[in-house]
């Protein structure tokens, strides 16, 4: 598994557009204590609300890595970064990145971090030697978000849970499947990444053995009902385990994501599917709730929304990003 | 996709079990026109029936390629071998090997091939720049072959109703998933080698759009039931859009094969399973047919069960090896 020296000074670039620093928006927003500050170049407007701070600066206010905070087109590392990363490494700080480009393929970039004994963490690399899956039941438990389409808040449904249950003193994990996720954990591997004979045993190796009462709060991937990524899905399905799953949704969304063609179930239906292919590994699983993206209604439509399917599914309904996911943890807590 | 050179030289090693020569015994059953010669070292008591050849002797006789024949435990390229392959290089024959390690990683033989132009085939590799699923309906036809486990006859059964196809004079191409069947076939992906997010893209790519009249076989792998495997199984499955599935399984296998705590579900809900899962990328996906591994059993004993079977689905039941799959074609050719 990755493990990622924090805390993070988080790059920025000369970004202009909010959106492309959702990475950097995600550490901020999740671990607001692992962020000690902001490195901004010439030109860039968009501001995390950290202290701007060279890389010697962060070094000296406790910083261990230097982490890519922006998503850019094709996922490219810009050649004006490079002598921005390279004083980095100098000063003492790992590079992360989740971009599609290998940090030790740009520039020369390695050699520089082999000379000063520092790593460069692409978090999009699953690691070697992963295991096939054994199937083999572990103890302690677990809960896997699970969605209806790709991008409709698996991960910020499973940090809410995660972050409820430590509000309440329950032993948690958050279990990181993507890179912000595991830029978000310091930790975690990239399923889509592994290759598919081994994304079964990849997720049995993401969530080992632990205490009778641990929950690890597994963050989803993909969906059983799209015709790309359903493999992934399945794969961390499988080798999570899970004791309870929470559907993940967006409110109105029509049909899988640029997928036209691929409509999206009924929400009764998608659950049955994922439970069946659920139960092979784990017979006791049980929804304990639906997480439902309700940006695009307003405030009557949204509650008149969550009201209508907890009446037909009989859990509790969420929208995490207003109301919170308390009901949902109170259903986990019931179910002991 | 890989693209083997053929007619072969099969390299039999010094092997003395049979069992070992699995490869080579596969391509003289199913393509004994592309085996020119075997190559056997002092010691090698196997014989597959071929003429003894040099490297020279087979690249006169027009053999492109030397195919290690044999699996070895744990999958090693044997030191010894090193100087006979560089002899075939310089003869001008590629190398082709399905073993774990890579041709390129072994002595210099990258460098010797480089030098006398010849390439170094690994058909474990899967191509670079495969595509993510598009679930865009394709032309022309396919039937998949999947399974109750791993190893029941996926491959065997692929071939079986490929040949049968052919004997009609019905447009049909063989689709190879593995590394045996791609060394059949002489092209094909290792889907299971593929990175997770782009196993069904892999599995569109295999099968491009064709003449409506033309049928794509194709390589079934793995078991939606198995807790290892299924992702590799669900993304085939889904990228492969098949309108014809033939079910697999071998007679008495109580449980999938080294995992005792997971029973093969009876035969019609594996169907259902696969109908269900199947359904997401062609609505108008059928069963033609039920493909028996008999082998534990004796001639009444077979018999009794194919027809026990036949009569629960409703659906050709054969055993490939022992009365063939002319009945499975037919069912095909009844349903256009």
């Amino acid at each position: 598994m990755l493990n990622i020296a924090t805390p993070y000074l988080v790059f920025l670039g000369d970004t202009v557009n909010p959106l492309d620093a959702k990475t950097g928006r995600g550490l901020v927003d999740w671990r607001p204590e692992q962020c000690i500050g902001q490195l901004r170049l010439p030109g860039c407007t968009v501001d995390l609300g950290l202290p701007d701070m060279t890389p010697a600066g962060a070094v000296a206010a406790g910083a261990k890595s230097l982490v890519i905070g922006i998503a850019t087109t094709g996922g490219q590392i810009h050649p004006d970064w490079i002598a921005i990363f390279k004083e980095a490494l100098d000063a003492g700080l790992d590079i992360v990145s989740g971009m599609h480009t290998r940090l030790a393929n740009v520039g020369n970039l390695a050699d520089h971090a082999a000379a000063k004994g520092r790593q460069l963490v692409d978090v999009r690399v699953p690691p070697a030697g992963l295991p096939v899956g054994s199937g083999r039941k572990r103890t302690g438990k677990r809960l896997l978000t699970v969605g209806t389409d790709c991008c409709v808040g698996k991960k910020y449904t499973a940090l809410s849970v995660h972050a409820e249950l430590a509000r309440r003193g329950v032993p948690a994990t958050f279990r990181a499947t993507g890179q912000t996720g595991i830029m978000i954990a310091g930790e975690g591997i990239p399923i889509d990444a592994v290759v598919s004979d081994f994304v079964s045993g990849a997720a049995e190796a993401l969530s080992p053995d632990n205490d009778a009462e641990h929950w690890d709060i597994i963050e989803g991937q993909g969906s059983l009902f799209h015709p790309a990524y359903a493999a992934v899905t399945l794969g961390l399905l499988h080798g999570s385990q899970p004791d309870a799953l929470v559907l993940c949704h967006e409110a109105g969304r029509p049909h899988i994501d640029e997928y036209p063609g691929y409509p999206i179930p009924g929400l009764e239906e998608c659950m049955a599917h994922y439970l069946a292919a659920a139960q092979l590994t784990n017979s006791a699983v049980q929804f304990v709730g639906i997480s439902v993206n309700t940006a695009s209604l307003d405030e009557k439509g949204r509650q008149d929304y969550l009201a209508e399917v907890a009446a037909k599914v009989r859990l509790p309904v969420v929208d995490p990003m207003a109301g919170g996911v308390a009901s949902i943890v109170d259903r986990i807590m019931e179910r002991e």
